[in-house]
């Protein structure tokens, strides 16, 4: 197996989901409502997600055209999820990636609109004509990501965390909180790229433990740069977590253990991939270490 | 053919998709997220969407678990519209089928994330495992179902909406604004129901002119209703487009000219369906003389 040079395979992946997230992304979409879901989507983020689902579809040599509908659909629910995250019935927060929010620059109501069609553009995306991808991995894929974006997942763990907002929360509690809120998104990519392929069950369980130690190392090493990171770096508001007293790993364990937590975390989904049994795990692990090394 | 009693149809369906709806919807959500989306879905609304879908679903001999999901699953969509639609950036209206809406009764982030769940909750709906539901009329409802809610369709014409208050429109501009607002879900409700059976090609063109006629008729109908009903009949705000000065079908032809284009399009609808070929189309007849004929 030849040297594996991360940065140059995250590079394409990044130029190739990039400009399929530019020709797609609220084409066509009337009165404002595309510049809106463009301006919520394009030119910005980390593509973390579709990184990993595209890196979990190449770990089972997955079907690509399917893979980059996956990783450009978990994309989008990603961005919707902060579109709606930012208004200010929500946190309240005016600066996202280094820009005004969506509601700061194209109003509230265009911002829920914006998130609500960024939603159903997940599953468009998800379900071309079965020339392109095969009916029962379109059906997967809706599936996996339906079940990680709502009331057990992602909305759910925002609900959770709507309620826990002044609330001291055992790490137990917050744990919860984290693997619905940011985990079953995290997780999802992992899943979403093993359904492009033929993955054995064994590999899955392998995958899905990853998954699920990165989506809270992830969480972990937000709140670590919530305290130590100023907002040039991080392109969004930090220490709003503290001024709003939410509870976050770093209250509950410090900063310190909050950081042997999240090395902790990268250990468990590094040996994970160990005992996978996959051809190929470079470009997950790279990513699991680039998550817990990440510095915004 | 024996005679078919509409009522007595319409009844036994909307028994199934209420115990449907009250089994699933929101069902293991956490922190009081469940009983917004249960509020929102829940014990109200007249079903026309679900019963549209297994009209048709029955018109083409449709698999029978595959149109119950996609009954529910297109409530879900409009439940959760309606729950984004009367927030304060939006409508801003407090009274929903008689009562208070969801943001009244549990807050607005609680509201917004009850509608970000339940749409994601329509495409879990939409996608069981493949024993309860062949995966291939799994991709073609999420693919029907997200392109009807997305930014070409229901997500569009809000955003048509919200830019139209206050501008004079034409009938042609009105109609494009209700074809994607109203008129998509409602013409998606007909082909989702299609796509649970083997429907030809020529059948499925006439079921959408159907579902095409009747989506406008309802939206013509609902601005005649916004003008002679009062509140405890429509069990919401009447007038409220006219002192938002939305255009309306009643602004733009007159209450008598308002009238006599429903009376065309249910024409139009009742004539499609002669054409189609389909062994049992007298449900659907019935639901677009229900849809012309309602008080509420």
């Amino acid at each position: 197996m030849q040297d594996f040079d991360f940065s140059h395979w995250a590079n394409a992946q990044c130029r190739q989901v990039e400009q399929a997230l530019t020709d797609w992304v609220g084409i066509g979409a009337p009165a404002g409502l595309g510049e809106a879901m463009r301006y919520a989507v394009l030119d910005g983020g980390k593509r973390l997600r579709p990184l990993l689902v595209l890196a979990a579809a190449q770990a089972v040599g997955g079907n690509a055209a399917a893979a980059l509908r996956a990783a450009c659909a978990v994309e989008l629910i990603h961005a919707y999820s902060l579109v709606h995250d930012d208004m200010p019935c929500m946190d309240n927060d005016v600066l996202r990636r280094g820009k005004p929010t969506v509601h700061v620059a194209f109003g509230q109501a265009q911002a829920l609109l914006a998130g609500d069609a960024l939603q159903a553009q997940a599953f468009e995306l998800l379900t071309p004509g079965v020339a392109e991808v095969p009916a029962a991995i379109q059906a997967d894929l809706c599936r996996i990501l339906a079940r990680a974006a709502g009331a057990q997942g992602m909305a759910g763990g925002q609900a959770i965390d709507l309620a826990s907002v002044g609330q001291p929360l055992t790490e137990a509690q917050l744990r919860q909180m984290h693997r619905l809120k940011t985990g079953a998104l995290l997780e999802a990519c992992v899943l979403l790229g093993a359904a492009c392929g033929q993955t054995p069950a064994s590999a899955l369980a392998v995958l899905q433990t990853y998954g699920q130690a990165l989506g809270l190392a992830f969480q972990v090493v937000d709140d670590v740069l919530d305290v130590v990171a100023d907002a040039a770096t991080l392109g969004k508001t930090p220490g709003k977590d503290a001024a709003n007293d939410k509870p976050t790993y770093v209250a509950l364990l410090g900063l310190d253990g909050a950081q042997a937590l999240a090395q902790d975390l990268l250990a468990q989904a590094c040996a994970a991939l160990q005992q996978s049994g996959l051809a190929d795990t470079r470009a997950l692990l790279a990513l699991a270490r680039q998550v817990v090394g990440r510095s915004h």
